[in-house]
């Protein structure tokens, strides 16, 4: 249970550091203003990369900062997920970071996947490119018209016919399925209705060319359309696609599910302690810069308080990050649902919290674009909802507390 | 202190509900579709208003609902403040009414400001058009460089030259800046800066076909851009405007703030109040169809729990509000400013978090286009700022709280 | 819907005031030092009422301040709810004047039921006593066993046999059992179990001399005994009373309960409010006194702002309560059970609140005896249980809210 | 930064656990009950320890578990911070269990105090009985007259005249002067008034039989004298004690008092984590146990979401006071100052909030003794003001933070 960074995440660490100080932190802001101007809105079919994005890319693959998520040391860095954490918050700071390392959601996860679940045939289509950064890839599991929370809900249905798969159903929430480069999903649905709860559901690998993919729209989460990724909706449209796109075989679906949403729970947790501490920095900086009735804003009021608070939240949610991905990677997955849950309620909404007052310390500055903060914002308030809403993480904590007392009852 | 609804409440606002059941309720989804098609980013200079609007507008003038924020009887409809409290919370259910009914924020406050201040001939020259609803106008306070919570830091002067006044400074978050039909700035600035603490500042009606007033651009509040009203930049540069255009005398700026923002926040909160309300019925109508696991997802966890805080937080402002603004019709505003500052952080702390709860309810639907529910949450996070930031006003409260011991002492 | 006291009001919270500045505040802290002194830990039969209540209460009654709880204008004072809540809140103050004024929890309600339900000769033997105040009452519904948070779990019994009842249960928590004064216990038990839910339950007038009639001990609460009244354990084996002791008919239990506890609650809610004054005012005037790092401590980090949150959420409570009086008044307490619920939660919890915030602002002598701080909070904390749990009332409130939909849809 | 449990942790905790499961857990409730009873209220000079805590002291030291808490091989049990983190942990659940084992406050400060400081001489007299068992100690530094949160407010003297030191000055919250045992002060006060501020600050061992050194009062926390160690009011006047008693030299106060208070708060947050996760347990136990409206209340309402919260607070805060406690073992009390304060305001804070939760949890049974639910709450609403409040170590958790930005700039 030793949180101290190793020594191979220390070199990585310290790397990534000053690659983000050369070569992203200088020009952040100025993408960020670009990007906005020529993908604005909701037209996404005319949405492109901008051109620093690929250089940044291949300056960082140069620097051997390339897939730095995947714990296969021959295809990633071979990092454990305690070993990792320390590198995602570093990257959670910047909106840029992730992508330029090759180690955004959701291509990670779904590069896990074929990694852990795919064929030789299916890794050497799919997974290879992404690897390399040359697609982007989208994850279709949530539906517009049922409760998703629970995912016996799902309407999505995969029926084998012959040699091929067809897939029918309405997916939405599908990051990344507005980018140019956007090429797989991979899509979950109903294929054993009669099985045990956890065996009905399949996972298909889907070109996103196959006839019947129909994107139907991007959606605005706060309004901003998160270009050039994007959140789609995306109807599928009796789609067929051969057998040999099934993932692993019928049924066992939620078991990679399970596999794939751990670990990127962490990730996705451990950038969020990064995007607090800048939020926090922005903040104290902003409120030591203006002065009202006398003193710098940060000495008025319960300001420090708040400091104080806020502090503690974030160094408590790190260590509760660090505890998980301790336990990831000495007790698996399955063993950790608990802590992922945990952790899954708590980042997200310590970086919401965190956010919301320090968007208070700018004034009208806090909810314009002459800072990040309503993007930070989006992005805690949409996590308390991606990747199973609070209330189905915190009724996973419950079960397992109350599992004890069953266990000695 | 008698809350209840007077006959003349009853009567209008039985009026308003009537007309916007009829003609706002049925068209309001369709129109912020289309506005958003229409009126998209921050091209400020192409927004136009949808013919929509001025239908609407015509008929609720026929229909004698019209300009009811205004106490004045000839001008307007002749309601207290505490009249036109529940009428205010109605049309904040909507994001259309206030403009429909010509009730909308700044017009108001502006109108407010020219009724009780103008001259003859500044009333007839800007009053008429504004009560007509066929001109829009804009309040230039806040600024971009300085803490605008503490007043005295104001920078932008005004300086009398002969006949004329000449202006200068940049002003940002100027509502309504965008708009077509925006004609006027009611402008604030630094006047007597010798003089005491409130008798330094005046305010100047400027036309904004003013040589010298250079928009800049229109700020987003979390992505969104408000059109076709906008939220703008704006700099004065050596603008000159005769003296004419003062509004009383040099130095009496702050009285006029005073007398302008005590009402203008009694109907900012009786509206958060309205809206709060809207965001509650949207979380159980969805929690009520919704259902996961078996239930409706309003019977699952704390959600019950939720609705009946959230219950007790709106009735608990309502009638704050509801106590503040009975203290200005019985006592005037200035011995309200503990109330104002009360409800003006209560309200809108309120909706932000019943909308956050009902974002929370809708899972990924919460944070799109397709329910109003980020709109509101601007609304509410946006109004925690402007008027005077939350920490403003509790500073006020405890200050009014402490004087009651030193007067004993 | 006046919230503004009425001229009656005013004459008599004007006496009420003046009569504890001139006879109960002078004399308060040395009562209470005195009580505890007198009346030591848990030995509630050694128990005894000083004298100085006595006296006080005589010169209460001369005053004509008795009584005033009752609506009722031969038997009490004749106010309202709506017109009693100021005065309810005055007495809150202070934890002798409710006794001083026979205004005191359970003798209230039990009075009031009496008045409201029993039968001449009923009144005749314990209400005439009652509102004399030489007699304390209890009211035995809790029970030690079974959570009584529903109350269909109770399972003390009456049961008819000729021209007896026999009762038999356990029941605790019944205030004024330690009281030397205590001769008179209304007792509700399960009499129709056959019958509809709320029709199985009755209320029985029991002499605390009956035989069978056998009492445990005193509880503490947060280890205060509360003397001379106590919060009793008591046991019911084979008591038997004659049927004329029945409070209406055999049933009617529930009904009588409710038009019992409806007024009550708001007493209690009022005095709660009364009592966050004081811990307010306690809060302010340390934290105004003590200085620290050059400072009263009152002006260092949040202090203010939390002054500023304690004083809105009071207001808030007030005017919360002040209109569940009002709608009991107007509509009846049937109607106002929503209303009732809300305050029930909301006044409790506030005053937990700012005396949490006192205790702290207090140091060390915030838990002490040296100030009345512990023993508001225990008020706080208990009653967030009697009278029905938080989560009891929530639910109401929840419950009334959806009803709305279901009345609709 | 391994925050798993040593070999020596291990063994130690398993031995811990197994004494307190065979000896304390099946008398504890009597021995509370029957504590109570002997020792009741005020009259601390009657108060005596029960016969079976020195049995068990016997027993425990027979048994090697013994000043578990001193780092020291050869004295204690040679335990790092971090290392007795989980005992102290264990500990915490028991009331008796601290006293048990030696272990508990204020003693083991004041071991620690004369292990680091004393000279031979003083290690002989007191640290050795001390170490025993035979004797107890207090620590005599908060004064009922100023805000002892700023300890430049310390009016207490140390006036050195020739070969003795006379002290002044009136203290209170002297934990354990009510205890038979107790023999020895240590007493800290102003000797050189005009040093620098941190060093105008003497310790000096007092007898309590010291003529001059007058009790007056045990202090109730929520009305709990604690017997019978007890929290006193002492007033010393004129005492006289040889210049030997003097801990290091004069003006070395506070060097000593940071060195003592820094692991002391990481035991006492240790405890508050044991002691939170048996409220818990009770909460859960309960809630299991009891059923309402047909179900166990703990799958009613938000109870549920509750636990999970709990369960996620309890868990941050454990990993925070282990990460203070690897601090000072690896760098040192100074170095961890913002971490010790951190975790001393995180962990009382979630004590005081699972113990409320849990008490609601218990209805009536919850405010009395048939459950150790007030003590704990009692503890943890303490903690929150000893030992320097929330207040002053909010200030150093917001000083150290700021300070990396006056660094930087």
């Amino acid at each position: 249970m030793d949180f101290a960074p190793s020594p191979k995440t220390q070199d990585y660490l310290a790397r990534v550091q000053a690659f983000m100080a050369a070569h992203i932190a200088p020009i952040e802001d100025d993408y960020l203003r670009q990007n906005l101007a020529a993908n604005s809105g909701a037209d996404w079919r005319a949405w492109q990369v901008l051109p620093v994005i690929e250089e940044l890319k291949a300056k960082a693959k140069a620097a051997g900062l390339w897939n730095l998520f995947l714990p296969d040391a021959t295809r990633g860095a071979g990092l454990s997920t305690l070993e990792y954490a320390p590198i995602a918050e570093e990257t959670g700071r910047s909106f840029l970071a992730p992508t330029v390392f090759n180690c955004n959601a959701p291509d990670t996860g779904n590069m896990e996947v074929l990694h852990y679940f795919g064929t030789d045939a299916q890794q050497q289509e799919w997974l290879g490119p992404l690897l390399a950064g040359e697609i982007r890839s989208v994850f279709c599991m949530t539906e517009p018209e049922v409760a998703s929370s629970d995912a016996t809900n799902m309407q999505a249905t995969i029926v084998a016919e012959g040699d091929e798969l067809v897939l029918n159903g309405r997916k939405w929430w599908a990051t990344g399925l507005g980018h140019p480069d956007a090429r797989l999903a991979i899509f979950m649905g109903l294929s054993n209705s009669e099985a045990a709860p956890h065996a009905r559901h399949s996972m298909v690998l889907v070109p996103l060319d196959t006839p019947g993919v129909n994107i139907q729209r991007m959606l605005p989460a706060f309004s901003d359309y998160d270009p050039p990724y994007g959140h789609g909706e995306v109807w599928f449209e009796n789609v067929r696609v051969p057998r040999t796109n099934l993932l692993r075989g019928l049924g066992d679906g939620f078991a990679i599910a399970q596999g794939r949403l751990g670990p990127g729970r962490i990730h996705h947790c451990m950038r969020c302690i990064g995007a607090a501490e800048r939020a926090l920095e922005l903040l104290i900086t902003r409120g030591l810069s203006r002065v009202a009735f006398g003193k710098p804003l940060l000495h008025l009021g319960g300001n420090l308080d708040r400091v104080a608070d806020l502090r503690m939240a974030i160094d408590q949610a790190r260590l509760l990050t660090l505890y998980a991905a301790w336990k990831i990677d000495h007790q698996g997955v399955k063993a950790s649902m608990n802590e992922i849950s945990a952790i899954k309620v708590v980042a997200p909404n310590v970086l919401q919290r965190v956010v919301d007052e320090a968007i208070q310390m700018h004034g009208g500055a806090g909810v314009s674009h002459d800072v990040p903060l309503t993007a930070l914002f989006t992005v805690a308030r949409a996590l308390r909802l991606a990747d199973g809403p609070d209330e189905v993480h915190r009724a996973m904590v419950a079960r397992v507390e109350l599992a004890k007392y069953k266990a000695k009852g």
